[in-house]
């Protein structure tokens, strides 16, 4: 018994984007009772050098989206990261989560010592699938996905550390 | 070849927690820089019903603590919780390191099963290792550190996605 490269991910990643969906309906309700548009949210930053939260959510399923892509040796589907509505972005979410439950578990596990090219800004970054998981998909996933958070709490949406978390089964 | 429950969790901790006392030290310049005393960061909120920056450093802190102690079996070291200043933080966070980086891999190492109890407000919870940790413990530490990054960045400390992720080793 250990955890596998697809039970490290993929779950996290399903359970993660499910509790997000549930955050939008309360952001919506948020925005209905107050009577301003969602798009203000949509709009919204931290900081005025920070990402707004569409992209906060785009990137965040990105993550998710590359990182199985990148372990299973898949070339990943291209959304067009043109979402301008609550709606789309719960459309961009729910494709992420088909996604990476589409990918057979197989083809994701076994790859702790695969190497990994990632592009990034500064040239390709060779990495191994174990490292790349943990501290670079999850922390990217798990940074864009609370930032998220973050911005709907500083808006006043009704959200505590149970909606962050989700229901846990015991 | 698969991730064991210590690898997926003690060098993710030790590595953000690395990662969040070098933004500590960038909060310390901009309070400098800008004449302000780091007392106002550490009381800082999102929300005004959001814990502070302290709070989210301690409590991140006790989420790794916790999720290592409950994994293997061993009673946690109680930190008081008393703390006032960046330094008293930067503290807390080595104490909260050299704590997991004690507790030998095999006590954590095949604890996926293992039926774990974990206090919570409406009673205890019972849950197996491998959904504690990655669905408990990972979760509530990202939660909490990836909110005290968003503090820092409201409050215009120069950091970006390359801090918040530290250097990627090939």
């Amino acid at each position: 018994m250990s955890i596998s490269m697809h039970s490290a991910s993929v779950p996290v990643f399903v359970r993660m984007l499910g509790n997000l969906l549930a955050w939008l309906d309360k952001a919506e309700a948020h925005a209905a009772a107050r009577k301003f548009d969602t798009s203000v949210l949509l709009a919204s930053r931290l900081a005025p050098d920070m990402l707004n939260f569409t992209k906060q959510i785009q990137i965040g399923c990105d993550a998710a989206k590359f990182g199985v892509a990148r372990l299973a040796g898949l070339e990943a589907p291209k959304f067009e990261d043109n979402e301008t509505t609550l709606d789309e972005l719960r459309a961009r979410i729910k494709k992420t989560i088909d996604y990476v439950q589409s990918v057979p578990a197989a083809q994701i596990d076994g790859t702790e010592d695969k190497d990994i090219t990632v592009p990034r800004r500064d040239g390709p970054m060779v990495i191994k699938g174990e490292p790349y998981l943990k501290h670079f998909v999850m922390a990217n996933f798990y940074f864009h996905v609370t930032t998220a958070y973050a911005l709907l709490r500083h808006n006043g949406v009704d959200l505590g550390k149970s909606d962050y978390l989700g229901a846990l089964k015991q």
